[in-house]
């Protein structure tokens, strides 16, 4: 049995296009192929479009970048067992979790002031809880700014992408090191490889925060 | 009065390639016209060489980028006066201010393990003097790593390239936020530009030295 003929306009039509759906492309872009690949050319051959047409929705790859972070941090969930503390180190982990899972997302985060909705969300909850724990204010915003910049290079670092055997290589150049030129690293490389890298992050935030309580800004 | 012709003998003789050669032309490239511009391309058109001649000294651009954050790091001068405190603050300070001066050549450290002959330097510098300072083995390596970090993200902010008008920008977002949505920010944004760069990341490598010294791991 022959299939019936198609015609062309029986064809499902092109989803239209919006600021969302452009982003939305490009973190699926991002996500199957690597940010070498995210170029603008190809979120418009993604959506059978011409580039013209995106521009209409997003100014440029940046502009785009910065539509993909926001919209992977409208996932963060808000934790709400626990005091205040509990309650920072739970979203500081969500937000790494969230972040941590595209590559070179993170990345785009540097050297920008977070000024999107769910950045700015993310901003504030962080604001609100180390209010709660009794920071003053000077205080209070520049740990956000530390644990925003914590919450940023731990995601990067977790979605970094380096070659296969890169481990192999690394453990290599560290058990030949000569002991003359790095006699500390050479009496403590043992220590070194210890403990994952989630179990370091958990220790890094609570030393952050140990030394933010203890560092008011006001007594310097 | 002409010039006398020159002969093409005459000319000067391509200086030799070599490894150093490559990644110092890398670096000025980047210098001068940013981190989009640096090809292997554009790195042989400066050298008058082809892009397979520049291959036998660099594997890619990535260990190109390696090779020009160690040359970075090699800048880095030693601090001598004061005690471990002062001397670690004073590395950190320049570390930060070496690579910060170059744009996205921190974010090359993101998801490295330090593994070249300077980059080496700095962390078995980073690893004596916290043991000098008292932290027990396991606690001096993670604090490294956690200021290896802070130096890495906060070069990486200071060397970010943001468009024209961008402070402008964000001033005029912060103004116009909704009190009802972000009520910690509205009520702190008088706070938030409050002391430079410098100071921040002062207070920041303070708080962090802090929370090291108050929380070891072994005693998790």
């Amino acid at each position: 049995m022959n299939a019936a003929p198609v015609s062309r306009r029986a064809r499902p039509a092109k989803a239209p296009l919006s600021r969302e759906v452009v982003i939305e492309t490009g973190l699926r872009i991002l996500d199957a192929d690597g940010s070498a690949a995210l170029t603008m050319r190809r979120v418009a051959q993604e959506l059978d479009t011409g580039a013209a047409s995106l521009y209409v929705y997003v100014a440029h790859r940046d502009d785009l970048m910065t539509g993909m972070l926001d919209l992977v941090l409208s996932t963060v969930t808000t934790p709400t067992g626990g005091d205040w503390r509990q309650r920072l180190t739970a979203l500081v982990e969500n937000a790494i979790e969230a972040l941590g899972r595209h590559e070179g997302l993170a990345l785009h985060a540097f050297g920008r002031i977070p000024a999107t909705e769910h950045a700015l969300g993310l901003i504030e909850q962080l604001l609100a809880l180390v209010r709660e724990g009794g920071l003053d204010p000077a205080t209070a915003t520049w740990a956000v700014d530390l644990i925003h910049r914590h919450i940023t290079a731990v995601a990067a670092e977790q979605a970094a992408c380096t070659a296969p055997g890169y481990l192999t290589e690394i453990t290599r150049r560290f058990a030949e090191l000569p002991a003359e030129r790095y006699p500390t690293i050479v009496a403590l490389r043992a220590q070194m490889p210890a403990g994952g890298g989630e179990v370091r992050a958990r220790w890094a935030l609570r030393a952050l925060l140990n030394g933010i309580i203890a560092t008011p800004v006001d007594a310097r």
